[in-house]
């Protein structure tokens, strides 16, 4: 039996991305954005929500650019500071140690601690409600050369990737390896006339 | 040392969404989606990634709505198997073994056996590229009972929900509880002026 909850922003997984931008006067800021995912394969982009009194929100505009870093459980510390405090009182990048890389292929900077950014160039503004969603097209990925596998890719045993629960407001690990995707669920092809493969 | 990636779509965790909508002839239909995620607080509202092709594209914009369900780790094999297969082809519901319930808030099914599901009210298209992103407004949430903590909000060690891996293309389980948020980086604060809290 399902009890109805209202209307609220509950899902699960939502990341822990820490977006990072130049402010208007040219200080490197950081920020924690739980509300965000990849929209659109090709270009490749990432959207990111942003309340229009965050510090973060002239910055970004004005640069027409952003990263945004993925957050790793040793640096959950540092991912959360950047959400609590803001930039226009705060230098969050001296106050929690991390060291800014100025991108060489988009005006935004990021943390040099964290494992992986994705440098964007603003492509969409969208006005929702109370948040405005920045897409951004990815123009590079950037990861830590220790933390990738034998194919190139991210390791996540290594790179150990944290969620966000805006349930109870906390973070999560990440579990274990499950299934291959396009396979677990090959079982239910034999109820279809349809051979399995990636689905139109 | 950082490595770049070059141009692409990877990001740690991405969910493990399915998008419950009626097709033009009014079937249930069902899709896996991991290009996704919350985008506004207020009104709260979630946004899903489709390709033009895809046969849940037309229903959605025709019914003005869609279901967002979550995955947990039982039901992996059925959310995979929803992005495996076209519902121009094949009925889902019918071949995964999944109840279609009717939302009586939104125009739109959901699978009665996936624990939790958000009912949506298309707001936005937005046109990016090889994928549109439909914002809808969540007008409600549903949950199954036994999932919820003693605060009445979903407890993820029962729910148990999977993220979706893109560079290995694959499945996570969840882990452990980390921390609380908004506590967790307390700490830099004293490197500041500014007292922790949420941030602006």
């Amino acid at each position: 039996m399902k009890r109805s909850l209202g209307a609220r922003t509950l899902l699960y997984p939502t990341p822990v991305l820490v977006i990072g931008t130049w402010d208007t006067a040219g200080k490197p800021n950081l920020m924690a954005a739980a509300w965000g995912g990849i929209c659109c394969s090709q270009p490749p982009c990432v959207a990111v929500a942003v309340r229009r009194n965050r510090h973060t929100y002239a910055g970004l505009i004005e640069h027409g650019a952003f990263t945004v870093s993925v957050t790793s459980e040793a640096l959950a510390a540092e991912a959360d500071f950047t959400g609590t405090v803001s930039g226009a009182e705060v230098d969050k990048f001296a106050a929690a140690g991390l060291t800014p890389v100025e991108s060489e292929i988009v005006d935004a900077p990021w943390p040099d601690e964290f494992p992986m950014v994705l440098e964007c160039t603003l492509r969409h503004t969208v006005e929702i409600g109370v948040h405005t969603q920045f897409v951004g097209e990815i123009m590079d990925i950037k990861v830590e050369e220790s933390l990738l596998d034998e194919k190139g890719v991210p390791d996540l045993e290594r790179l150990q990737p944290i969620f966000y629960d805006p349930g109870r407001g906390g973070y999560w690990t990440t579990g274990r390896w499950l299934a291959d995707a396009y396979s677990l669920g090959r079982r239910f092809s034999d109820n279809s006339d349809q051979p399995a493969g990636r689905s139109r």
